[in-house]
């Protein structure tokens, strides 16, 4: 017997380029793998319309859940979660909590998101708040990051669950059998940092049944191949993400504009243009395409709100990748672990 | 009559590469401007053997001020200032304290720096603590940030005070007649961020007769031209700092390795090396050569320990540009101005 068929939910409204383009990376992303279904949520008018240019082989395993209302970009989170009852975004976390669903896709609003996932699935037991992970690409490999931003006053037993919930993320995606984590900090002698990374430290290191913790790390060993998971507080790793994200995009601009410069260094373009196509797969944000909420009771997957196709293609097989291998229970099991750890460290049981 | 000649201090131990490039880079700074002599501070015997080297025309502006003990980067900072009291590093404090010299720089030992200042010089009145702040090359301009790791707990009442002297201090380095002042956050939207950032939000609207505060910005605006200054917590500061600078150094290696891949990319990389030499020079730290501590009394700069004499050259010549302005009697009316205002916005004077 087969194992049983996955369903992936994806919110189609509330993105920069409109439905069509996420409807069309949710199919396209069927043709990568057989072994899911997927669930368009949104407006059953749009999608149907926007189903036509996609591949027709791969429409057989799509539904459509109607959803009659859409949170956009610039709402505030918690009134839109309370007016809106009928929002493509509830409506899909909705499926991820009645187990219609695997996990849960949007690029919709961030916060109404993180708010929302967290109401509706509530965080696993054990665990007090999600943490955002995403993958980071670097020149030599990829890294994960968590939390980039679910939680600006990350404390550090948040920290602690987001290094494990991390690593066994940091697994599923990336392959990596004992994820090395690093706690982001602005030194690597003991007693350097500020309150709470000095604290999480300490209760990391005695993590070490869970977690291979290789100590804290710099700025400049993020991009060093000494980690494969970053911890950091919400707000640092919020900023770090949007500078580096800002960075690329400014320095492809930037390399374009002074090859237009002359027509010796047009035809110096045009021999090296291997150069750029390497850097521009090696950075390219597309490649895992979403960041996902760890520590809930279900798979929510946030992609960027100007995701293209090819992002939402990538971000669906990110989703895929992740449910499937018992991601829940394995967490459960480790985040319940960590507390007699920690209990024991204490001299509590 | 000409204005009174100013005199730096350079700490020439301590740094990666050895006194002779200090010394060096020292030298080659005066040959720039005519209006200032330095005192090259260290073990004289070695900064004896590495004049010969310097251009002949510049070395009769150099003094030698002996001290027999160097602080090296790995010692503990506070062990080191407590056991080394003829450290090189310490001396060059000293003459700046005694007023024998107008301003020290240094490359050795930042926490030794930054805590050895602190206690000889004080901060300024009104000053809690001082925040380091360096100049960054963004694609089309440079910028100031601060704090970039003096102090890893800044809080929001040091926030704003390190925004007053931050804006004098772009204004001086970068000549912006009234630089646009920006808070790091994670969400421009009003009540997002931390519990730090929001009460600082306050404190800078406030603030508008002393600078231009632009109001918050995210990760990806510090490159967008929207502001001078950045205002951020020590730990985050310094945390995207580093980063920054490891990213640039493993771009330039990426794409190193990228063109020498084939010859036909070899010959494109010789045709277009321009679009290099103009990134480079663009992204290049040498530029300034230095980070401040704003908020004592008197003119302390860090350069990194690894400077060439090129960085350290560019060091001196920010010295000049900062202590040539009547620097320490504008930040002390602006920071006792700033405490009129936030007192009157508490009801009491």
């Amino acid at each position: 017997m087969n194992a049983p068929e996955r369903v992936i939910a994806v919110d189609v409204m509330g993105s920069d380029r409109g439905p069509a383009e996420i409807v069309r990376g949710a199919v396209d992303a069927l043709g990568d793998r057989s072994d899911y279904r997927i669930m368009l949520v949104g407006d059953r008018e749009i999608i149907q319309s926007a189903l036509p240019a996609c591949p027709a082989k791969e429409r057989e395993r799509i539904a459509i859940v109607h959803a009659s209302e859409v949170i956009s970009m610039g709402e505030k989170p918690l009134q839109a979660l309370r007016t809106k009852k009928d929002a493509s975004m509830v409506r899909a976390i909705e499926l991820v909590r009645s187990g219609g669903v695997d996990a849960m896709l949007s690029c919709g609003n961030t916060g109404s998101l993180m708010a929302g996932s967290t109401l509706k699935l509530r965080p696993m037991v054990g665990i007090e708040r999600p943490a955002l992970a995403t993958v980071i690409p670097t020149f030599q490999r990829y890294i994960v990051m968590a939390d980039v931003g679910a939680n600006p006053n990350t404390t550090p037993l948040q920290m602690m669950h987001n290094a494990i919930l991390g690593s066994d993320y940091c697994s599923r995606v990336l392959g990596v059998e004992r994820p090395r984590v690093g706690l982001l900090t602005i030194g690597t002698e003991e007693g350097k940092g500020n309150e709470t990374s000095l604290v999480a430290h300490d209760l990391l290191k005695a993590m070490g049944a869970l977690i291979d913790y290789v100590g804290l790390i710099e700025g400049f060993q993020i991009f060093s191949g000494a980690v494969d998971l970053v911890i950091c507080d919400g707000f640092v790793g919020n900023i770090l993400l949007k500078t580096l994200e800002a960075l690329v995009i400014q320095l492809k601009d930037y390399i374009r504009r002074e090859f237009l410069a002359n027509p010796l260094r047009m035809l110096g373009a045009l021999l090296s243009r291997g150069v750029f196509g390497a850097l521009k797969r090696r950075l390219n944000p597309e490649m895992y395409g979403a960041a996902s909420l760890l520590g809930l009771n279900g798979v929510v997957l946030k992609s960027h709100g100007s995701s293209t196709r090819r992002a939402i293609r990538s971000a669906v097989g990110l989703a895929v990748s992740i449910i499937g291998k018992g991601f829940r229970e394995n967490c459960l099991e480790k985040i319940a672990s960590a507390k007699e750890i920690y209990g024991a460290s204490r001299g509590c049981v």
